[in-house]
């Protein structure tokens, strides 16, 4: 169902978002709901401390019987211990009951996820009462896909949403994603929460398969301040089935692509930011080697804070790459900022640092294209500048 | 020869500090003179992309010859090129001609520190007249002592030096310590600039192992943003001679607490700080275990933005160790704040918020101890909060 947004909603779904007390005033819970069980995969936060929500969902997934994901923000449920445990699985419990009247759905059935502060205690009447809300307003409308999505922004400053068709010669397939994520954001896998719903019909396997194929290619590739979070996690929601090679590779891209263009919006809303810093490293070893440096420049503070005052202080940027990990030779590195060259092979190059500064202050994303060698490994990472309103915002997030 | 600052100078050292133009107005050049040649030894950056000064000195130290140490600040010499090289050996050149008026010193019996903006031509007019005017200054006095500490600063807002006195069965020895430091402190091997001068006899390799002892204990264990400096460097100079055992053990120990004081000093003066962090790690699998997940902790912008606030957002502490890479049990993890208990064996505590946030405020030391099971490792790491100043002051460093 196309609307005048050019979001089109893949069919099978449905959607709400409710405030339910969690935050003051904010949408804070969201529920999406399968009209059939359906496939889904997930890849979640590698951090050790990890909330409840995470533990729950790495239980249930892969699987071919989801009928629905119930989000909350405002509340992380992490570092809760047991009482998060049960807290967690209760959500689980409302959540099936109220999309199956009968009683007849199991909790498994449910994928849960929370945002918000670590460490306090689920208000969980509260929560009740939004599960039951949003079950009331549930819509698989475009309008409903976007109030489920501003139901799970916590810092957000904008709903993230995207979507991509695809035609193939069964017919036209639909895929639309919500993220939220504006801090606590490091470069590790599933860095945000992400929920992803198609009509492309697939296995547990081929999902699990193209959503990790998406998420290294996008949200592994973002930070704000490389804090990997106890909660991210992004979700991929299909119909059962299985098409013919070439319609799922060529689904598979166009998911990486969806969640390419989702990813680069977090960091792009990054808390405080004013610019999207844009970090390309070519010439490296291998890819590895490449996002290793690529993702040590895009996280330091230094280079963060330069590009936020549009300061060319490129020092900061090849002396980043230095301290990476990966071996290179200073002599062969070369770089370019917003286009233009400053240091070419070990040499510095005279530049008009007026000229230089105004690119970065025209652009909302500024472009780091470093050349470490002679090598064919490359790679790219995305993230904030670091301005005196990142700090304001995370100074005092609890109190 | 004490003074009133309670600061004893070493004797065979002579000190000076000037203003030469590099920086507007500031000192910013300083020279410290052997009275005979003397051991050095150094520790140095594990950027890759160092300044030429560090190869220089690399290529020196240990040594038992040495006749100066020669400092610039304002500008690094660091990404320069093959023109930054002959900079520097000039620099030793020039140094070496003034302090042997009839030519007779090896330009390689000076080591040289630069510190400052990278990128940017030396300008050697200026440093050669500067070079001049400091050895026309030469004292080997307090006042001259702490005239060189305030020639190497560049953002600190106040001289860092310490000393400490040896009492043993043959005399009194002496260490005196300057640093510099404030911003680009990362945790790797040394990183800061500080030269230490003692009047206790050392052989070249007794040097080097007393200064790596302490440097692994002190400057190894300090950071202000995480980036890793081209230009970090400690240098040890002392007479030659050798001592029995029970006093270098002696001394051994005095340097590490000499530079366990002076290194404190640099995150205690980083870039916008209100306040340092001191991460005590306790019950890890080992020391070095213990020492990643203090650093990760003291490293983590949402740690540090806290701080800054006065916010006990504790979930914050706890989940930076869980992606510290280190393996432990989130249910063995207990913390404490200020001497505030928040988190027991895996289990949220209740907690007076505003009992912790006045804590926090009410103490220039934020105290963070981590205890993550029942192994033996431990370790300790300091660092900064992160302030709108630490914004403002690097969003436009070379503008």
């Amino acid at each position: 169902m196309p609307d005048q947004s050019g979001l089109e909603i893949p069919h099978g779904f449905r959607f709400a978002g409710v405030h339910c007390g969690i935050k003051p005033s904010a949408p804070d819970l969201a529920l999406i709901v399968a009209d059939a069980p359906c496939v889904a995969a997930g890849v979640y936060t590698q951090n050790l401390v990890r909330a409840a929500c995470i533990d729950w969902n790495r239980s249930i997934t892969p699987c071919r019987n989801l009928r629905a994901v119930v989000v909350n923000s405002g509340n992380a449920n992490a570092c809760t211990g047991r009482q998060g445990e049960r807290d967690n699985a209760s959500m689980a419990e409302m959540a099936a009951r109220a999309i199956a009247a009968d009683g007849s759905a199991d909790p498994r059935a449910i994928l849960v996820l929370s945002t918000g502060v670590i460490g306090r205690p689920m208000p969980m009447e509260r929560l009740a009462a939004g599960i039951s809300a949003a079950h009331e307003r549930l819509a698989g409308t475009f309008a409903g896909f976007e109030e489920a999505a501003a139901a799970i922004m916590t810092t957000d400053h904008s709903r993230k949403t995207v979507s991509r068709v695809l035609e193939t010669g069964a017919g036209r397939f639909r895929i639309a994603a919500m993220a939220k994520g504006a801090g606590m954001i490091g470069p590790n896998m599933a860095t945000m929460l992400a929920v992803i719903v198609t009509d492309f019909p697939l296995s547990p396997d081929d999902a699990d398969a193209c959503l990790r194929h998406a998420a290294d290619r996008s949200f592994n590739r973002i930070s704000v301040e490389g804090h990997t979070s106890t909660n991210d996690a992004a979700l991929l929601l299909a119909p059962p089935g299985h098409r013919p090679e070439a319609d799922r590779a060529g689904f598979r891209e166009a998911l990486a692509a969806a969640c390419l263009e989702l990813a680069r919006m977090i960091p792009a809303d990054g808390e405080g930011a004013t610019h999207l810093i844009h970090v390309v490293v070519r010439g490296a070893g291998s890819d590895s080697a490449a996002d290793r440096v690529a993702r040590t420049i895009a996280l330091s503070n230094l280079v963060k804070t330069a590009v936020a005052g549009a300061d060319p202080n490129w020092g900061r940027i090849v002396s980043a790459a230095g301290y990476a990990g990966v071996a290179f030779d200073p002599r062969e590195v070369s770089l370019t900022l917003n286009g233009i060259r400053l240091f070419e092979r070990g040499e510095p190059l005279p530049f008009d640092a007026v000229r230089v500064s105004a690119a970065i202050r025209a652009s909302h994303e500024t472009m780091i294209e470093l050349v470490l060698g002679g090598g064919a490994g490359s790679s790219e990472h995305f993230s904030s500048d670091l301005t005196a309103d990142y700090v304001r915002i995370n100074a005092d997030y609890t109190t």
